[in-house]
């Protein structure tokens, strides 16, 4: 069985666009399957992107084909590329900082040549890529009508364009790091610290302890409350610090969202990592 | 041809948590045939997940997997099941409400035995069930891998958690029932009244009738309209009380929004059985 | 391999209606993969809808099933037809100005009979053509299972219902045309004028132009911006006059949403043809 493709833009629902990306797909190979990983992610947010490309990636079958097309740049002069994954499996983007969380994961990169891999008779089209170029070449690399080299150049994995990654570490018996993600559904607010370090704070599982969000040296939330598995053991709309389904925390309010309640300001940010999250033991347990 | 599974969720489409779902399922058998019921159920709402559920369950053919998964007591005590349909299909979700407007075509439940139906490596993951468990469970099942015994043990069918269903009666010559749906989306109201009982109390298609929506005692809405096939009888902006496609009738506005216009408390509510609705004849007719 | 099935309608994500489209397809022929166009057309908007579809429709393979149902006169006395496109491609629809956009790739057109053409048991639903009439008749072409002339009766192609037609045309040295699109995601504005047509007036990529809009006299943007190739040649926020991927001029603001910052009317407009574009070179280049 072919390799499935897996999309993901930030063209909107409501557009049709993701549409005519399937159409080139099924146009060149009917038997590949096409999944959508997402298509509300908000517009121009490279870094969401990559989080939730990274978010998903590990659970898909080797060799599958991921398209990620959340490009600000289109039309302009930065690089298209597919990179070849350490499992075998690809991502096809504009090479513009989505593929900076899994960024380790790398193999090897090509740029994409379109002067051979871009839809025939779309050269008068310079704001479709993710039809024209990135579903086209997907499509073709999962068909096996293009082997992997054909895809154009290759180039130092240096060269991809990565930001920094969030950090975590242990500063006077408190874990700090940094938010990274908070979402509109839901409202929970990722955070940079593995559900490990907090134990190795001294704050188990049950425990109470202490969460602060800071900005530019100001508090911006500061309160105590539980650690615990999941969201669900406190009451509705109480506070908790609960392990996430990808080893890190987050805090949230059980059924309500903590984003709106307590700091809407995260839902607007393009760049979390300026939210730095402290989280203590209680003084006395 | 493997049977196919049918994804529901209150997960959203902007957070990209259903497109792992389908990467469990498309690893554990890439031949199963994965659709969408829907990903945007308001958060937490069992009673809605449990409506959509109902009124799409009928149309998909015998043995379909369904996964429904809107979850508030995830990772806490409550039981996962899987249950086995009348009809030979099977829904795998909490046992947490989302069963009951399919109460009665249940034949046989089993709660899922997580210490061998869990994705291998997810015993540290809380909040995402929906992958972890379900996903896993409905594919294993739709594969074959598993049979439905070895889901986990058997209980009572009376033992699912259901909500009182709502009724309908004929009082003082007036078809009284209760509201059941309240959408954001087109905006009409759907009522626990048949078809069949408005004819019963004298209100043919093309009469007018008198429709009232009442809470604790206190008349909210109250109005003749037409009694119609559908809602386009009326002029754009009225309104109108028709059959729905789902054997019950409702009150639609015309190409606008009965909620939103008449009574948007409607769609901030959780439990809409507290809205009494009151179809009568017009007197003299 | 079967033809699939594209499916478009405007009754939203968030109900699970188009799963029951899904549903009827699938039991009628499990081997037939179904594509989602967009089910978020803004709701009754026939205009929108017969846009949305004329953008991806020569994408498809000859032999696609397109089911478009926005349908404000559902289980009213509007015709349904199916119409057989001069590529071997099908829409399947309501006759009701959708398929104003593909009316000149009309070979024939005919009208279901829902006598025959019905899924059985539907007879007393009256507002949910969608899956009982138009899903149905179209998983049954698409299988093979009826011919394209067991649909239904043959009418003339005159007959089908269009809208009146955008046009562009240059008058007295500058581009005048009218606003075809206007989009809630990215915010971007399409327009009628070919991008032919800009060079034609003068204005080569990477010129200045003035860009008017005009509603019943009255001028309500009035701009210098620069033409170029996509949005990302201008700083953040800025305007340009673009070339879009459909061979006409859009009007954006890069990475930001033109409609709702500079003419937000736009957004709520059914009928943009009211307003008129004029795009002239500036005086003295």
């Amino acid at each position: 069985m072919k390799p499935c493709i897996v999309l993901q833009t930030d063209f909107g629902i409501s557009t049709g666009l993701p549409a005519s990306m399937n159409a080139v797909i099924t146009t060149i190979d009917p038997e590949i399957r096409i999944y959508d990983l997402c298509h509300e992610v908000r517009e121009y947010d490279m870094r969401l992107a990559g989080r939730i490309l990274a978010s998903t990636f590990p659970y898909w079958p080797s060799g599958t084909v991921f398209v990620s097309v959340v490009d600000p740049g289109v039309g302009t002069t930065r690089r298209s590329c597919v990179a070849k994954m350490k499992n075998g499996s690809y991502v096809v983007t504009p090479d513009n900082g989505t593929l900076s969380y899994l960024y380790d994961e790398i193999e090897e990169v090509r740029e994409i040549d379109e002067s051979v891999n871009r839809l025939p008779g779309s050269d008068n089209h310079h704001t479709f890529h993710g039809r024209d170029v990135y579903a086209y070449t997907a499509a073709r690399l999962a068909s096996g009508i293009i082997s992997y080299e054909e895809v154009g150049p290759k180039y130092d994995v240096e060269e991809v364009i990565h930001f920094e990654m969030p950090t975590a570490q242990i500063i006077d018996g408190s874990a700090c790091g940094e938010v990274t993600g908070a979402y509109d559904h839901f409202g929970n607010v990722g955070i940079s610290i593995p559900n490990e370090m907090i134990k190795e704070v001294g704050v188990s599982v049950g425990d109470m302890c202490r969460v602060e969000i800071i900005k530019d040296g100001v508090t911006l939330y500061d309160k105590e409350m539980l650690f615990h598995k999941s969201f669900g053991w406190v009451k509705v709309g109480e506070p908790i610090l609960n392990e996430s389904s990808n080893d890190y925390v987050e805090i949230s309010l059980n059924q309500r969202s903590f984003c709106e309640q307590e700091l809407p300001e995260l839902l607007e940010s393009y760049d979390l990592s300026a939210y730095k999250v402290r989280i203590s033991p209680l003084k006395g347990e």
